[in-house]
């Protein structure tokens, strides 16, 4: 090749018409751009959640991001309604972003239930839209990752659901974490024996659902409409019992607690540690579709709400179908569980692809270059070639900024000599090996 | 726990509202949904082109599904605005979703070039929309694979897009495929040599872009109106030359062809095999922006056109900023992909996930059968447990209906034992081993 010969610097003025930028490169607020160091924590945090799903038997599925609008409308209340991302397409059909991962699930479910093995377990990551006011935290875009189990009324559901969640928690790295439980059945049995009206459970339950957020006080204020102070006291002192889980048990031991029960023994059967998982009588859940084991699973230590809840629902697909799908599922949140990773310093080994920068010393020397890489991705390394022949500082430089552990160098005296100098970019160090060997230094180097 | 203790079949009337259905449970035409046999083979498919592709050290950036209008339209002509999704929101902003991946990055590259190392190399897994009419292989929503180099002029960075389309075929198990490319450059100089005036290319090369859509004879048809019948003649016996790459470039010895030949010699340089690539005169990709080497990649054995398709542009981000980045790209069709793999037989051993299902006998060996799941689930083995007591029949049946190969079966006596059976599915073999031995038994049969 001769000098420059591999410059495809366009030559004719008619290749380049010269425009003005006339377009500012912004985008929507609650919408994100995720550069390469962004996209390698969320995809080492995505493939562990997907691990553990199909450890424990969980197939994917798909829908689309764009569904007919009375699919997806009249389902999450008129909030949802508002929420909604909700267009005319060009022929002239009443379109809906995704809002979330469970309608569409039903649907799914409504269309292909003879087909499907049953119970039938499956996840779905995907994105949902949400036309809200994007603040801290929250987004109009944004991933979630659902599992659910649906055909079985029975617990072991229920315990496994607890189970994957125990997983995905362990297998990211999180220690003190706590999977919070409760039943919206018990909850009605504890309504039911206070003399609180059937009609008027839901419209209790979503008082307390705030605890959290606005705490006893006003939750017993919000309370006044609906029940009497004392009905309000007795529902409060039961939502912030505090205790073992064994402690809160027999504390409500005028009640029917055997699911609380057969569900902790369950889940134990599965290997959650004691520690890890905790019946708080408080918490509801605010969707009214619930109908028994709900959960909401949270890092004490990282005040960032909850990373994951849902529960057991008995009709999924009454909207689509007759037939009545009973099941448990939960959807987790991703972004605030790559928050936490962040917070907890869990992706201090993250780092971005390439291994191995080649670089370029001259023309002449490319084949050889291209020989060295060729090597290295053989030996299963990630590794690439600098892409002209430049300055070495320029392609150190580039080495450095994208985190590349080890630079090859290989000039035409080391070509000659069947050598290749790599430097080991964290400590500096440098060394002269044959070039036969640099893919299992780089293996060595790093096991 | 006492008989039925895990059934949460709901007692209240209240719990189960009976609803009658109202929604048919039907999607938009041209979307899809996608159930776990096929979602198998999409991800199957997906994990190894990104593994090609960070081979290479390319890293994953994300944008936005959507954006302002402003962003995305006018970058694609006429047809492309009219095939844009495009809405107002609720704060009477004017959206559209993404219409492909390349003008998002170009909008990036424009907001973050001087964070970015340069060249900059990045692949990008999305979705895009098409508010297009339906038809076979073309869908409103569909998966697109990008990988571009930007910020470097140099042969060797098209050279490589060309090895990335070789290890990504290669590695999915393709092995006759075709890696076609050209040089616009080249293109422009045979049209001055023949005197086709310098505004008229753009329009001829678009008319040739149809060759393999439309034969020979049509495109002469249209090529009437721009140039000479004369001409025309030689453009298309230019355009049909065939032979090895040396012969059809000996063929144009009149003309420049050493970006043709130093292209090749580094695609040697990357291991890419004489018969994997070839150099077609022909190949235009109608869009305006490309200005050197474009690319399109085909199964001859297999016809549904082109699985990949790309070239060198000179100017990307000119809407969004007045720095120039020149660079090279292609983007990887992955519904044809997946159709070509099915046609072709590659997904023979792509199977579910579950690799064993613990079957349950009865409520009083639920903790046993958990025992045995937790111990292959720590094996590394995936694995479940069937969530109710059941007949053996019924349990096997779901096993059989989710591909899972093997059964482990432990009533009581086994339990006392402290032995399992364990069934093959495939050839209905059954063995009864120790329950320590499972995990192990599972992994050394598979392998």
């Amino acid at each position: 090749m001769s000098t420059n010969s591999i410059n495809t610097d366009p030559q004719r003025a008619s290749d380049s018409p010269s425009s003005t930028p006339v377009v500012k490169p912004e985008i929507l607020k609650g919408t994100r751009d995720f550069l390469p160091a962004e996209m390698a924590k969320r995809q080492y945090t995505a493939d562990i959640i997907r691990q553990a799903f199909t450890r424990f038997g969980y197939d994917a599925i798909d829908t689309p991001s764009i569904e007919y609008a009375k699919t997806i409308l009249g389902k999450y209340g008129e909030e949802g309604n508002k929420l909604t991302y909700r267009f005319e397409d060009n022929g002239g059909r009443d379109i809906c972003l995704r809002y979330d991962q469970t309608v569409p699930f039903a649907r799914v479910v409504a269309a292909n239930y003879q087909d499907l093995p049953m119970p039938f377990k499956r996840y779905q990551i995907g994105n949902v839209w949400r036309a809200d006011k994007p603040a801290k935290g929250r987004y109009r875009e944004f991933t979630q990752f659902d599992i659910d189990i649906i055909g079985t009324n029975s617990l072991v559901a229920d315990a496994e659901i607890a189970a994957v969640i125990n997983r995905v928690f362990a297998d990211l790295g999180f220690t003190d974490y706590l999977i919070k439980f409760n039943s919206r059945r018990l909850m009605n049995s504890i309504l039911d024996s206070l003399n609180v009206e059937d009609d008027k459970h839901t419209a209790v339950i979503r008082v307390v659902d705030k605890l959290e957020k606005i705490g006893v006080e006003k939750v017993k204020k919000e309370l006044e409409p609906i029940i009497s102070p004392a009905t309000a006291d007795k529902v409060m002192e039961i939502m912030t019992l505090t205790g073992s889980n064994e402690e809160k048990i027999n504390a409500l031991n005028e009640f029917d607690t055997s699911e609380i029960e057969n569900f902790l023994a369950l889940a134990r059967g599965f290997n959650i540690k004691e520690e890890n998982i905790e019946f708080d009588p408080s918490i509801a859940r605010g969707l009214d579709y619930y109908t028994g084991i709900v959960f909401e699973a949270i890092l004490p230590n990282v005040p960032i709400g909850s990373l994951c809840g849902g529960g057991r629902y008995d009709n999924l697909c009454g909207t689509f179908c007759k037939e009545k799908f009973s099941g448990v599922g939960v959807a987790f949140g991703f972004d605030r569980i790559v928050l936490a990773m962040e917070e907890l310093g869990l992706f201090k080994n993250v780092g971005l692809n390439s291994q191995v920068l080649v670089t370029l010393f001259d023309e002449a020397t490319i084949p050889n270059a291209q020989a060295i890489l060729n090597d290295l991705q053989e030996a299963g390394v990630n590794a690439e070639i600098y892409t002209e022949p430049a300055k070495l500082g320029k392609q150190f430089k580039y080495a450095d900024k994208k985190q590349i552990p080890f630079v090859v160098i290989c000039g035409p005296e080391e070509m000659e000599k069947g050598e290749v100098t790599i430097k080991v970019m964290e400590s500096g160090d440098q060394k002269t090996i044959p070039r036969a060997q640099v893919g299992e230094y780089v293996v060595g180097y790093q096991s």
